[in-house]
């Protein structure tokens, strides 16, 4: 399990802007890297061809989602993810953890294992730290995840220690469970203490994992402290392994986290924006409903040679976007993750040439995300729409972060 | 405007079974044919790739819909319906008259013209036989329907007398409106009353037109009932031109009426049942949803080689639709029409070996549709859906059929 992570170019210290490649068994991925999100073996909305035409060479699933439904039984019997869901490259899994804060009423946890009551049918799932790995190595998952425990932002401090320590524990249980031949990564926690992440990021780095993912962060704290908590934490991971930031982000965070060291990514929110409409652009979101896409004879971007862009007018995606076709998810969540994709392609590029803090400065001067309020109004809006509501009602979920 | 419909092989009184090419402005359609619906410049969940892998050689779409959203002058500017589709074959379109019957409550008819209120927004849309032929050609139809006036089964005598007889008026203006150069075709009336067909396949026989297309069947009334009037109909057209069959459907409807001389047909029907988890398999319907599709490592039908069964297992579109992921209406989509299209290639190859009267009986024997109670029993359900309860409730549509 050596060499498997190769840094190219850029920061040998691992807190500033590198280039590299992570081999994996099926398939090596040129980092920094976004991974899309199946949280249910798919893609919403993509077949495995649009993921290789958007440049995509790993996807991430979700092990308590698949343990569900259709179960790993299942899969394993089909032959594993990959023959699965037709993806001959390679497949990260998340280890389930993150659903003790999204499904956090249908959970009960101990420092041996959390029970979960499924969000589907009330059956139980206990998840341990060993068949947290075990569930993952059968579905034949490339990049593994340790069994953590996540808290949503403004937890109390104690609740938040325990938690990091609970995590700590099940890491070195993961470790001793783990057998390959795919890589595991030890999930750092400790919330927005300063003090905890650092004391996550010493015990994390000491372990026999090949690799880290910073998780509890983008879970509704402000972003400076979300990126001042990754300063923390970078600062003590050691520079040959890879680094994974979960649920991030926007294409304005994959940039900030490209620039502190970050080398893959995965996060639901380019596809999700995708299917309500909104559209990655140079300059910001664009929302395609919007009467200006209506008569345009020309691309969603001007430039762009996504296959969204290189087939269809923006006017057509509008008129699909309006008349509720099926069509318009697809398309436009091809546009975004080509968006993301492209825009990691181009900080590669960049880091390879020296020139990454022009590229994030002129980035960052041209791209405008959606401001603080604006989000904040957006993810409210989202929690009362109907179908969340219906969720949240049914007890299904608590959280728009689970909906994918 | 001649030469473009030769009858190749089979019939040459128009009343068997008949292979032949129609020429259209923008390409050949080998006939018997099948047009996908693609009521708002869609084929449901599928893009123009998908419509050429499965053999698709012309769609049809619908003038009212389109004239609403996103607007002939709109489709105009973008440069026609190939253009805005970026689809490069044939297109036909249905005239609109459809949804007198379709949105019966939003509409006031007069011989003069029909007035609707919008479904989507209650504007008003009026459509004279006139302006019909305008707005297919502004938008650069291939094949052209005249304005008619269908009724629902069910209806009086009187009442079918009355809009045949319109129907015939408005065929006279839309001749002497059409400027080609797409096919025009005359649409035949006279609902289930044998001598209001003949009197109507009489008088459209000698309408200039390019092609006939026999209207408001497949809305109700027993099966039987429908090919009696499609027989009565046959006899009196003139067999050196194409006939259509609107509306029709499910794959034994096909084979039943490519055996009595139809060339081509439209229906919602294979993509409609697609989205709702039916897979047609030479046995009948299979409903994928269903547990013995759980754990199959095979297509969902053995030797079909559409897109689909190439390269996913049953078990994973099964969890798809389960999982109630996006991916899944495409999937079943490219399954269902490529079936239909395939069944038509066959029956195309059995005409010209002369052994069309084996391939019926043997299709028959194997497939199973669902009987008249089931359907009926469907249809009631669709009818009671939450969906299309909410649009009944909104005024905006009276029909399960025209939702597509």
């Amino acid at each position: 399990m050596s060499g498997y992570f190769r840094v190219q170019t850029g920061d040998t210290v691992s807190t500033g802007p590198r280039r590299g490649v992570l081999s994996t068994p099926h398939g090596d991925v040129e980092t920094p890297a976004f991974m899309p999100v199946a949280t249910q073996a798919s893609v919403k909305a993509l077949a495995p061809e649009d993921l290789r035409r958007i440049g995509c060479e790993i996807f991430i699933t979700n092990t308590y989602h698949l343990s569900l439904r259709p179960g790993v039984e299942t899969i394993e019997t089909l032959g594993g993810l990959r023959a699965f869901t037709s993806w001959d490259g390679p497949i990260a899994t998340d280890s389930g953890g993150f659903q003790i804060s999204s499904l956090a009423h249908l959970t009960r946890i101990s420092n041996e294992a959390i029970t979960f009551r499924s969000h589907i049918d009330g059956s139980p799932l206990h998840l341990s730290p060993e068949s947290a790995i075990a569930l993952q190595e059968r579905m034949g998952s490339d990049l593994l995840m340790c069994l953590d425990h996540p808290l949503s932002y403004g937890a109390d401090e104690e609740a938040v220690r325990d938690a990091t320590r609970r995590t700590h524990l099940w890491a070195e249980r993961c470790v001793r469970a783990h057998r390959g031949p795919g890589l595991l990564y030890g999930i750092i926690q400790g919330g927005t203490s300063a003090e905890l992440r650092v004391e996550s990021a010493e015990f994390t780095a000491g372990l026999d994992v090949q690799g880290f993912a910073i998780g509890g962060l983008s879970l509704g704290e402000p972003k400076e402290l979300m990126w001042e908590m990754v300063d923390k934490v970078m600062a003590f991971l050691p520079p040959d392994k890879p680094v994974h930031l979960l649920g991030v982000g926007s294409p304005d965070d994959l940039i900030e986290g490209v620039a502190r060291g970050i080398d893959t990514f995965d996060c639901a929110l380019p596809t999700r924006v995708a299917r309500n409409g909104g559209i990655y652009t140079p300059e910001g979101r664009a929302y395609i409903a919007s009467n200006r896409f209506r008569d345009l004879d020309a691309p969603l971007v001007s430039d762009c040679d996504c296959w969204t862009c290189t087939h269809f007018s923006a006017a057509y995606v509008h008129h699909l976007f309006r008349a509720k076709e099926l069509l318009a998810h697809r398309l436009a969540s091809i546009h975004n993750l080509h968006f993301v994709l492209s825009l990691l392609g181009q900080a590669r590029t960049a880091i390879t040439d020296g020139t990454f803090a022009v590229f994030r400065e002129r980035f960052a001067s041209r791209f405008h995300p959606p401001d603080g309020d604006i989000r904040e109004a957006q993810r409210e809006r989202y929690n009362q729409s109907p179908r969340v509501q219906a969720r949240l009602e049914s007890g299904k979920s608590t959280s728009w972060a689970d909906l994918d």
